[in-house]
């Protein structure tokens, strides 16, 4: 493990990297990438083989090479984010469940693999649009008592864009354990829950998944539904993710010496552009224009940016926020987007620093 | 003119209907459509001509009877919501530019056309997205003293999509005059601006078109921009709208009797859906969810809300707030997004009302 990965549970094991760390590059490395695992890592061969069934699919298994033999190989670069990513903001409004995550559990890589929809053309599956395609893990999840393998699943329509991949390779290395070898799903856009690590079988069904995972969990729900009374057939199915933006370098708490200093960051706004970052240097009296610092090509990426800045000496308080390219802006207040769950924190961030 | 529409400008003609009625119906009728005129309204025969040409294009034109004859006819519904829609929100932050739109620049109608697509394919026009279709309508516009045929363009891939229509009806009748009679676009998602009315002329070009109206007018800018500090080559170009949400009934200033009272209004989050409604009875401290009162078949429509209520007797202050189902909500305040020309307020909407 690096020294730069914070641990914030040790069973199962979920870290993210220190902030300064996370953005030092466009391509997240994988040993600088959040791990978010539900139960022990499996440990799982080279020459695993994946079960596919379900609706009007002959049921059947495949290889990892033979997923590389017979399907054209694809990359697609994609930000992964646990739907808890910046949990600890809401943690100051008030108690949630989840592990306390700052602004790492997110990172940006290079996925190769095949398009999902090719195996599900070539295995005879529909592409009607009332259909889920379901995943399951070699991890085994404990949700609530609940111990189950893990699964999830996604609509027919989202399983049959170009961009879902079957990834056996981050950043053109093998995936590592951790992240789900020898195979597993990528899901760009969606919440990281949903692109399944360490793939043991593939379903049609003309339901969700009725795993834990996606039925008892990853739901966001209204700030005065509780645990206790939360009815898991409502609340919102987290899928698609929101806009956010995170500010990375300085992180909080820091001394700086007085004078200028570079205030770098993520944005993130998928399906849509980040089309700009504005960062206060006095806790949002004024705003400046931050730079991008990439121009990536796909829709999937973050884009990381900066400001260089003077900052006067004494405790100086920076804060974030993006515009999404249809003028959409973030909430200011995790007050106003607390949940029980701890999810799909977007507030403005802040970070405090004292200049010396 | 209906006695329900405020008018906004009489020259040229804008005007919005009273908030009460324009949350009466799901499908919005054409005389309580809000008017957003850019000059004079164009008087145009039933048999006038529309000219296409532009890059591998053969300069030709074609009538609305030939549109009809050539081409599947197709429904679309879909919300036009002006750019400026709730300007007066961010008015009371700051002076902008611009009419001062309440809640009611926006309205959902059925539009009855052909696809603008089938268009394209039946005169060659090539569908690389690096081209631009280009629209010129009837009126004579003047921005800043420019005076120019109205003209605005939207990218080849927008051009192309399926619910993008040349239409000659709404909600089953012919385009009233100030609706764009004979024919209009509709840009399902974007900015009620895109939507040319009264087309005379259809370009692909490899440029966004010249036109004042697409090139000096239509831009959102940072807060510190003015209108005459701003470089028109910069700004985001309005074109896909934010998430947003008003109570319509009751309306602001409006005194009640005390005891039951429904509050209703609209959300509209356009490509994506409305997960939720939020109002709040106290300004803001605690909320109810409101139900939702349609379940529109396409993506495009706005959805309408409800929530039944007792208020108690004293100056009452609701509030609403709606998030899409990618967890985005909207900012509170109109302060974090104001622009010196007063577009895209998306923040919570007030209402006080004196409850006898």
């Amino acid at each position: 493990m690096s020294e730069l990965m914070i641990e914030r549970n040790p069973e199962p094991y979920n870290a993210e990297p220190v902030p300064g760390a996370l953005i030092e590059r466009f391509l997240t490395p994988q040993n600088l990438f959040y791990v978010r695992s539900h139960g022990p890592v499996p440990d799982l061969p080279a020459d695993h083989r994946i079960e596919v069934g379900g609706i009007s699919v002959g049921e059947c298994s495949i290889s990892i090479a033979e997923l590389k033999a017979r399907f054209p190989v694809r990359t697609v670069t994609a930000v992964l984010q646990c739907a808890g990513n910046r949990r600890t903001d809401l943690q100051q409004v008030g108690k949630t469940s989840g592990d306390p995550w700052d602004i790492g559990a997110i990172g940006n890589a290079e996925w190769t693999g095949v398009r999902l929809a090719d195996l599900l053309d070539a295995v005879g599956a529909s592409d009607a649009s009332n259909l889920f395609v379901c995943f399951t893990g070699a991890d085994e999840v404990d949700v609530e008592g609940e111990v189950a393998p893990f699964g999830v699943s996604i609509a027919m329509t989202k399983a049959r864009a170009p961009d879902v991949l079957l990834a056996w390779a981050m950043n053109g290395e093998p995936l590592a354990s951790e992240h789900g070898a020898p195979l597993r799903l990528v899901v760009p856009g969606y919440a990281g829950v949903r692109s399944a690590k360490w793939l043991t079988r593939i379903e049609v069904k003309d339901t969700p998944s009725e795993a834990p995972i996606q039925a008892h969990d990853y739901k966001l729900f209204p700030a005065d539904v509780t645990s206790e009374t939360a009815d898991w057939t409502q609340g919102l199915t987290i899928n698609a993710m929101p806009l956010n933006a995170a500010i990375c370098s300085p992180g909080s708490g820091e001394s700086l010496p007085a004078g200028k200093v570079r205030i770098e960051g993520y944005a993130v706004a998928y399906e849509r552009d980040v089309s700009r970052v504005e960062v206060s240097l006095n806790g949002g009296r004024d705003w400046r224009q931050a730079d991008f610092s990439d121009d990536p090509d796909g829709q999937w990426s973050w884009q990381r940016w900066s400001l260089d800045a003077e900052l006067p000496k004494g405790r100086q308080h920076l804060v974030v926020r993006a515009f999404d390219d249809a003028g959409q802006g973030q909430p200011e207040l995790p007050d106003t987007m607390w949940n029980f769950a701890g999810y799909l924190c977007t507030a403005w961030h802040h970070v405090h620093v004292l200049v010396e």
